[in-house]
């Protein structure tokens, strides 16, 4: 039994590089050219860790899921309530409208979006994260009921998911070229239904 | 100077063709043997007749405008009322769950989200794109406005870049596998905001 050689780079960094960049073009539109420069990887390193382009666009798609769940989770532990953190959140799509992270939306959406239901693999890896937002969602919103911010009669659920197709749709509309402006109009509406 | 071959094959019904191929899988996942396979043209034909795939897929982009813009017009003016008409939109995001035609969102949006605003031909004809929805949902709303459907002190502006940003993210949230019932209840909640 040999040990093999140690790996000469960071699979955790080279697995954030591809998936910053599958986020902002999309999968069919980055060649495995752009994911070994982003990556610096060559490409039998590339396909020894990761496979194929498919099954590295997967692992990226679970990479963000992962992270972005997580640094959700600690925005609303950090917020003043759940209302607040939900305001945020689309208070956030503002920095969509500029800067050098503009018009990328959300990976999962966009890979929903791009693939819809084509692909039995990357549906499924979908499913799990509108699954993961939602109860997010809910998670707020049930604690903006219990502090007096949503009235109780709201249905949680649906609410949830009314949220997650409104912040996805202004997403959208950011990508099609509105500006903050608008985006601020646009979610006062949103965030009426809460009242 | 002499005439040429008359044309051996209708350039609408291509063009239709090579758009419906484009709404279904995305500017970047159709390929030209596709595009080829779907018109039923040679490559030359198709050359000669539309460019090469980026100017066949303005086209395709304009057509489905011009198309899609005609058919909601014709739809507002045979509805009871403007607000039906609204409600009807939204109806329809129930077939996209099911059927031949599930799952392919809208072109427009579609585009916005596979290119966002890294081609500034795409952009153009994106923002030409949600110009012409953004002026028919002011239309329905100034139209519900008059009937008495829709209090007069929302702003018509605002109010018709959240119905369309709601849309947008309702057929987004189908892509990703949502059922028709899910949809049905989101679409309550986003009709509310019209009281």
């Amino acid at each position: 039994m040999t040990l093999g050689r140690p790996l000469q780079f960071d699979p955790e960094q080279a697995l954030e590089s591809a998936m910053q960049l599958f986020w902002r073009k999309g999968y069919e539109a980055t060649s495995l050219q752009d994911l070994l420069q982003a990556t610096g990887l060559s490409k039998s390193s590339l396909y020894q860790t990761f496979g194929n382009k498919h099954t590295l666009f997967e692992q990226c798609v679970e990479h963000y899921r992962r992270n972005m769940i997580q640094k959700m989770q600690e925005m609303l532990a950090q917020a003043s309530s759940g209302r607040a953190f939900i305001k945020q959140l689309f208070l956030g799509v503002f920095d969509e409208t500029q800067g050098e992270n503009a018009h990328r939306g959300c990976l999962i959406m966009n890979t929903a979006s791009e693939f819809a239901q084509s692909d039995p693999v990357i549906a499924k890896l979908v499913t799990q994260g509108t699954k993961a937002f939602a109860e997010l969602f809910q998670a707020a919103i049930t604690q903006a009921i219990a502090e007096g911010d949503i009235p109780p009669k709201k249905d949680v659920k649906v609410l949830a998911s009314y949220l997650m197709a409104s912040l996805t749709g202004l997403k959208t509309l950011v990508k099609s070229g509105t500006s903050a402006e608008e985006v601020k109009a646009i979610t006062g509406v949103i965030l009426s239904t809460l009242e």
